[in-house]
């Protein structure tokens, strides 16, 4: 196993925190928390319809702008430009959890350390930098035009690094994603993020990944070496 | 300004000794600098060639083997398949110059700082890591199947970084290079690597550059704040 290649959001980084935090200080009124569940819940159909040549190929700041509007029309509510650009530019300044930054430090020294995310390029350097994370190389599914867990998405990292895909582990919190890179022939790890929606997150378990961590000191120490 | 993105071989890392180096611990019998030299010499006919459309798509790795094969065929020499890939590998490990690793730290602070090689990623990957650079990613011209200085090879740092293409320097120690990135609308700075041929190496100058500087330490002071 020569590389490692994580998942970004939720994985790596506290999306609804840093969401919510942003709702916070709008003027959109509502449950902050409620409003990051209900702005990421409307962006899953959007990704869905790309992957499923429904909707033209778009970035994850096209499909945040369109599922913001979803969430802002059906409530009757609307925003002066500069506060939409206010709350799609947080996800570019969202806090990695707080094993990550010298988790992958930790993870880098034996083998290669990418980001491997469906988020696009610009958008992984702008988390990358707001929480000082070192990865070898920042990889995107932006790169294939498709998006995990279609097969290209994940095959674009063993193509790009010159490895064979069993070579390739992905680390992520979502069994989903994980199932999707063990169909392109890599290994997988679950680390388990238990407040990636809050208190009272679902437990996630995956029996089929190769590994299962709390989080990323607990992988450096359990990989074999 | 938003952005840096430098050339690799010869700006950032000295191919020249390190090839040397390997070609002194191999069997090949000569001058282990004018073997590097002429190994390199029938690389850029190749990349020409590719970039011409003569020849298909093949990165640096493809191109390296097929001007090793003409250098020993040309002089009589054959080499066992372990030794001819200690010498493919070197390219892997080659040293950056002694300002580069603080040097892209300290402008990384303000901007976003990116390898933009004709290197294949991997081989990027690997000379990061052997020299402990820290880019924010790794950009290189693979992605685009063209080479510098054809404008997308250049276009693709803006393009992935979502930022104009006035708002990304080249860094680069070769005119050819950075007269390639200002077509393409991106700004240049040439760095002076003095012994990139060994001493006596040609000075190069390029009036036409928004700057010219010793080495990475002075671009960062001398870059407007």
């Amino acid at each position: 196993m020569r590389a490692l290649v994580f998942d970004v959001f939720g994985t790596l980084v506290d999306w609804r925190s840093g969401i919510a935090r942003a709702f916070l200080a709008s003027n959109v009124s509502g449950d902050p928390e409620e409003l990051a569940d209900a702005w990421r819940a409307r962006f899953w159909p959007l990704l869905a319809a790309v992957s499923a040549g429904e909707r033209p190929w778009a970035n994850f700041e096209e499909l945040h702008d369109a599922a913001l509007n979803e969430l802002l029309a059906e409530r009757g509510m609307d925003l002066p430009t500069v506060e939409r650009a206010r709350l799609l530019d947080a996800w570019h300044q969202l806090d990695a959890w707080p094993d990550v930054r010298t988790g992958l430090d930790a993870l880098r020294g034996e083998r290669v350390v990418a980001a491997l995310s469906n988020g696009h390029v610009a958008l992984l350097v702008d988390l990358a930098r707001h929480s000082d994370l070192h990865f070898d190389c920042v990889l995107s599914t932006e790169l294939t035009r498709t998006y995990k867990p279609a097969p290209e998405a994940y095959l674009i990292a063993p193509r790009l690094l010159n490895l064979e895909p069993a070579e390739v582990m992905l680390v992520a919190s979502h069994p989903l994603d994980l199932k999707g890179a063990r169909r392109a022939g890599l290994r997988s790890a679950l680390v388990e993020r238990s407040l990636e929606h809050g208190e009272g997150s679902p437990v996630r378990e995956d029996p089929d990944a190769d590994l299962s961590v709390r989080d990323l000191h607990e992988l450096a120490q359990r990989l074999p070496a």
